[in-house]
């Protein structure tokens, strides 16, 4: 079959187009799937410049949406379509996927569509209620609001609770796609500092949840933004690691939660737990429209390096994806 | 009445006795109790030193035990022995206790030992259950094991939970203490390395929870010393607040959750929702002995400022009491 070789020439990581791997095996309460579309994620940026492989798979790609073509499965006989999260795998014509990922796509989206949805929507759904556990009465604030995890994060707290979004990002043209998603306060992190408008917006109280994929450069401003009882639930070091001179007395006066945590690492019963949960709450507000993934671009499989570059550069709103059988 | 009143000169706190308080007024849903024991905790230091008073008591003091002597409750009429937490006035003959933080005092225990028991066990009820979610197939490791909090956490994980109990103390008569409650490992701190024998003992794993009062000079050794998913839970800062690069890509990769707390800021219905579930949990081991309130030393109200004194040295092991009303 097609899938992405993953080499390295002088240390520098090469994504070829490769036609002569083999068709991956699939166990008992697995799905071999064909792959109709994949997305691209930071993970895939990570495990490629490390060479360090989740789960072990050669072939990069956490994600798909496709047709199942082996199964022992009555809920997705052969035939269904499918989206899910996969252990590696993800760019290629076939991938297997545990049943516990599979989640039925609905007619009325697309496999580019499809494939946008399962780690986005898994990420914010795991951050906002099982890590944070953002209540309704409560208020949120998620960083690169425009993002793929972001845009999920604000869709999901809009159809979901009735708490108040604030989000951040850079441009004005991110900031309305944010809005249009249901984002309440709008924060251009280039023009404000964001702290200073969460202190006036809650009145000094702070928010509630903060989803922050940036890490060490927004540490202070993030403490300060976040309310009595505030989690800060971080899933990114886009802007570093290393926070200088941290003030654990600010942690226990404001009884302040941390948590830090990564999606693709987890155990595949931990994965299908989430799965499950998330896709009862949200399987219908995705057939109505209500709830919908957000794509920047469409990229072939043979153009896979262009599509890490564009997310290399920040600059996509929503997910990237590619086309895989055609 | 009777109470010790807090002033000030050239900056120095000074604690004396004043005969001359009036009675504090009770209100619906509170009790009026005479006062038999007050004990000391180090958040009366803080606010000493601090002149910060939690909820404006110009009495310090947030636990007692005594007898009702007002009261509307038909749990708790006239006459009934109680103890619990109050929002200061416990350094006094007389006290209001809202009725949400009460509970019953067995004719098992002294007033001394009754008083010994409320601050130390809620907060260590509240930090392993509530805040470390530990579980019985899990670990923990207790800082401070021979402290209040400490030999009221190890009693609380040996009585009602399997967990394995790894402690730290300064000198092996406090180590013997911990044994004694229950502790499996015994680490005294000046002679090795916490963290390397929780890798040994734990092959490499690290603990699930960890209790801590040491803050910014242990944290390296508590975040190496943390498993999967474990939760750092602060509740002190006695080897201070400033830690000095802190690495977020641990907090992401090991999924670790931090949490600080305080208890006695709380609002008043946590603590009645807390005082409530620790009560029922709780209140036949205190009964038969399983549970015991551990005291260190007792001191008469006029003689608070020793009492301080001997809290402010650490060499306490358990609590320190002030007998009030004899």
């Amino acid at each position: 079959m097609k899938a992405i070789e993953l080499s390295y020439v002088e240390n520098q990581a090469i994504l070829e187009l490769n036609n002569d791997f083999e068709l991956p095996k699939r166990k008992t309460n697995q799905l071999l799937v064909k792959v109709e579309a994949a997305a691209i994620n930071r993970t895939d940026l990570v495990a490629k410049e490390t060479g360090k492989l989740p789960k072990g798979n050669t072939i990069l790609g956490v994600e798909v949406s496709g047709i199942v073509i082996e199964s022992d499965s009555k809920v997705f006989p052969c035939g269904s379509r499918v989206m899910g999260l996969v252990n590696g795998g993800g760019y290629a014509e076939y991938a297997v996927m545990n049943l516990g990922n599979a989640m039925p796509l609905s007619e009325k989206l697309s496999f580019e569509e499809g494939a946008a949805i399962p780690e986005v929507f898994l990420t914010a759904y795991q951050t906002l209620f099982w890590l944070g556990e953002l209540k309704s009465t409560e208020s949120v604030l998620i960083h690169a609001g425009a993002s793929g995890v972001g845009t999920a994060a604000i869709q999901l707290v809009k159809q979901l609770t009735s708490a108040k979004i604030f989000v951040t990002a850079s441009s004005a043209e991110k900031l309305e796609l944010c809005h249009t998603l249901g984002a309440d306060v709008l924060i251009n992190y280039h023009e404000k500092d964001f702290s200073e408008i969460i202190q006036q917006e809650t009145v000094g109280k702070g928010v509630d949840v903060i989803l922050d994929f940036v890490g060490a450069s927004y540490w202070d401003k993030n403490l300060a933004s976040l309310s009595y009882d505030g989690r800060l639930i971080l899933i990114g070091i886009l802007g570093g690691a290393l926070v200088k001179d941290v003030n654990l007395m600010n942690l226990l006066e404001k009884r302040i939660t941390i948590k830090g945590t990564l999606l693709t690492p987890r155990s595949d019963e931990y994965k299908a737990r989430l799965t499950k949960e998330f896709s009862e709450k949200t399987k219908m507000l995705f057939e109505t429209g209500h709830l919908k993934p957000i794509i920047d671009s469409i990229f072939l499989l043979k153009e896979v390096e262009q599509a890490h570059q564009l997310m290399k550069s920040n600059k996509n709103k929503g997910k990237i994806i590619l086309k895989i059988n055609r």
